[in-house]
């Protein structure tokens, strides 16, 4: 055996992981209720393979949940940097980071999950529109003087229901996309 | 026998049948998952007296959405017939009955019914709203040119959003029913 076959069997594995990860996210995020089969073809390996990575189906949906709420932050990170920017335009760029995700994988909220891991998944994001609201509070681009709890469900409520009009087919992404920017604009006014 | 029995058999029936759904609506709207036993002893009748009613649970269910929907309906149709009253105005008073519905069952809209009957029992719900926004439009009262398909859906969001918010202790029930209020002002200005 080669020195170097421990690191790259460590490596395929991850590979591999990864693989089962991207596409079980594209496939419950239009089937939620996919088997294991299906998320193990469209990844290109066998059933035996995503179990040797998941013990269940559970735990598969979880590690992908985390995974996509991992790429939606990095996305939100990446447009809150810009301190030169106005708060108004910052929050735009967050809730359109929300309709992307939602949009490449329109019916992954759709899983059973628990309150306590919903709550853990959605902090972070969360966490992202409080810091631009506080922000624009202290500049006082928004007046808006409602409890900082209700506007942030309101927001979370509102980009949901922004992916629900998509993918029942209600409005065109565009539009959804516009309604939801200006009606959040419009509540914190 | 005598010669009314009949009608009486007819008006008892109909009394037992009315009780047994308001005490499902009640221990249903704070426990989601209660059992035929529990409504029956809430209603003060026997469980094979429900049974006679509801052959299932599903079907007391589906009679206590369409109940609850038609009390709130009757109570809707009571705010908007004020003509000389301002879109805003009635809007509001609209909100307020369904934040009130929402206090006195808060947990009934967590039953798992069909997106079918969901669709139904909100229709003639969704239609007050969308009158009011209709007229308020013609009158020049409110600006926003959002679809009114969106507005409806936004609304409804908001609502259930300030409804969750009280059933979890986030906002008391007073600030929920301002914040609410005040923001589907703002989204329809």
């Amino acid at each position: 055996m080669p020195e170097n076959s421990r690191p790259r069997r460590r490596a395929d594995a991850e590979r591999s992981r990864a693989a089962i990860l991207r596409a079980a996210a594209t496939v419950l995020g239009r089937q939620p209720d996919a088997g294991i089969d299906e998320i193990a073809r469209a990844a290109g390996v066998t059933r035996q393979t995503v179990y040797a990575h998941f013990s269940t189906r559970d735990k598969l949906v979880e590690a992908v949940l985390e995974q996509v709420t991992a790429e939606v932050v990095a996305a939100m990170d990446t447009v809150t940097t810009g301190e030169g920017e106005s708060a108004a335009a910052v929050l735009v760029r967050l809730l359109d980071v929300s309709t992307d995700a939602a949009g490449r994988y329109p019916l992954l909220g759709a899983q059973p999950i628990a309150a306590d891991t919903a709550h853990d998944l959605h902090g972070p994001i969360v966490e992202r529109f409080a810091e631009v609201i506080r922000r624009g509070r202290r500049s006082g681009e928004f007046g808006c003087d409602l409890p900082l709890e209700w506007l942030l469900a309101a927001i979370i409520a509102l980009a949901h229901t922004a992916a629900d009009e998509v993918t029942s087919g209600t409005l065109p992404a565009e539009e959804a996309r516009r309604a939801l920017s200006l009606s959040v604009s419009r509540l914190l006014w």
